[in-house]
């Protein structure tokens, strides 16, 4: 069934379908929500995120309403999250005043929403890419990739977390492993070493600094390549090893330390996936999540990674839109529970 | 062979035997630099260590001398790091002015002292050991291990960056991956995130620090455990995650930023460790390092989370003489070959 989806880019996973008048949020907590009436808030269409669990759903609805500008009369006897969750993890649907919840998996949405937004592609392109000379300015390509029989292949999903997921058919996945050094890790540390305060600002900051300032690199420890076991000179050794030195701390700018925590949190990121698909015996990494957003120093630095390390055994995938997955699987299971 | 071995801990690692009246250094590069002659800084005995690259030998030998409170007159015409590692990367034995250089490879000798040291003991006492019970105060006790028959087991060393090695026998070993996130990452972030000058400080903050406040916990997210992957409410979903909140920002203290960053690498390398150990089908995991130096909460941490994730299947060793041992492996080649 082919919808007519519109991505909005915001704080919150947002899809809207002008056909679907009621307003469902998806709303997760290893769950998603599924609230249905909310036509009050001035909204039409369909909305599905995880709920920041930091907030009440009270304190959410009062936010998403202001955002949109919408009234907020209907949020007064909206119950706390943790009530919610509570509900939730007992009844697969529930209802609570006037919003219908429907509790969906996590990483169930996650695979159904990337198998169904590759199957339909990107403006009668395709969906999936990857790139051909990663590393290199000039000759860096960006080529489609044909997901077509996409079986088995390893989804890394990098969020605030990471999770890695072995994917054997539609039905068929195990979360292999994760990494609690995600998109969390990277925004966390760059506000704390930068001051930032956006994610845009802090890959910004990133784009325009120098990781060896910061890192200690093999070559600085052997003074080349460590031969016999494959380590280039190039390779980091030791990330914000050279933080260790006070000189050192004083001669790095802001833009470097952002440059080094990008760096850091991806070449981690890597070398797990890697480890995980050579176990699993899968050759194709899709990477996802919002990490990635706007973030081509890190596609590029996994796409070149992936491909050194593993020696050309190992293909970096991306699609074009990195997020959301768990948003729009969520929404295709309530059509097809409707 | 049993030798009078005095460790002594220092910035540089040192091994005295009273009857080796000259002064062999083991300096390393991918090698390490046996040297000799060096009585007339008025040192006697036998100093192994790896190089710090970032300075000349010259002013190594002048540091030393200066440690020592010896003198520095012979240091003048000695030739700088580069040129040494130039040199010693052709020969394996070389002599320049007056020292003798011997070109040894750093995991060859750390294998070598590793076995050599577990071989002869600690005082009577056996060298290896492990936690029972390790996350609970009154009943965590340390256990003497036997390590006899110590094949196959995997060993890792965490110095300022990461090696993992599968080792099969004497002369089997393999490096099976690293991780850049080392001992440099906790000391060169915390000396950034807290203003610390020493390991020794960084590691008293840390013990008095909450990293809950920093991480996002997977029950930040999920409101309590995800239990369909296995995951509980007090794992950390988000390293640093918390540190997106300005509001959070504002209420951790260094103590909390310390901890949270000896949290986020130690449990990067238990998971790492813990993936490779399945791989490779090794259920002993051996740390060493002088990262895990004094450094309790780290030991405790592997111990625990080596055991919780592989259900039991895996076992975390620790060294009463937790580094050094590249010098001591170092230090027996000297013997062998003299």
């Amino acid at each position: 069934m082919l919808l007519p989806l519109v991505f909005v880019r915001k704080p919150v996973s947002c899809i809207f379908s002008p056909d679907f008048l009621s307003f469902p949020a998806a709303v997760n907590k290893s769950a998603i929500l599924g609230v249905q009436g909310w036509q009050q808030l001035g909204l039409t269409g369909t909305l599905l995120t995880r709920l920041p669990v930091c907030l009440t759903i009270k304190e959410w609805v009062r936010q998403l309403a202001e955002e949109k500008r919408a009234h907020r009369k209907h949020t007064k006897d909206l119950p706390d999250t943790h009530h919610i969750c509570k509900r939730c993890s007992k009844d697969c649907h529930s209802r609570m005043g006037d919003l219908q919840l429907c509790k969906l998996d996590e990483l169930d949405c996650l695979i159904k929403g990337v198998l169904y937004i590759d199957s339909v592609g990107f403006n009668g392109n395709s969906e999936c890419y990857y790139f051909e000379n990663p590393t290199d300015c000039e000759k860096c390509q960006k080529l489609p990739f044909n997901l077509e029989n996409p079986y088995p292949l390893l989804l890394v999903n990098i969020g605030s977390g990471v999770s890695i997921l072995a994917v054997y058919s539609k039905d068929n996945y195990k979360r292999v492993t994760g990494t609690s050094l995600g998109g969390g890790t990277f925004f966390g540390l760059c506000c704390l070493l930068t001051g930032c305060s956006t994610f845009e600002e802090a890959l910004e900051m990133a784009s325009r600094g120098d990781s060896t300032k910061v890192d200690k690199l093999v070559r600085d420890i052997y003074g080349g390549d460590y031969e016999r076991f494959g380590l280039p000179g190039w390779a980091v050794a030791s990330s914000f090893g050279n933080m260790m030195s006070k000189e050192k701390r004083e001669s790095v700018s802001k833009e470097d330390l952002a440059r080094a925590t990008l760096i850091t949190i991806t070449n981690n990121i890597g070398s797990i996936a890697r480890m995980c698909a050579l176990n699993e015996n899968i050759n194709r990494v899709v990477f996802v999540g919002n990490f990635l957003r706007i973030n081509t120093i890190s596609m590029r630095l996994l796409a070149y990674a992936l491909d050194y390390w593993s020696k050309g055994q190992l293909k970096a995938l991306f699609l074009e839109h990195e997020g959301y997955f768990g948003a729009v699987g969520a929404f295709l299971e309530l059509l097809s529970s409707a």
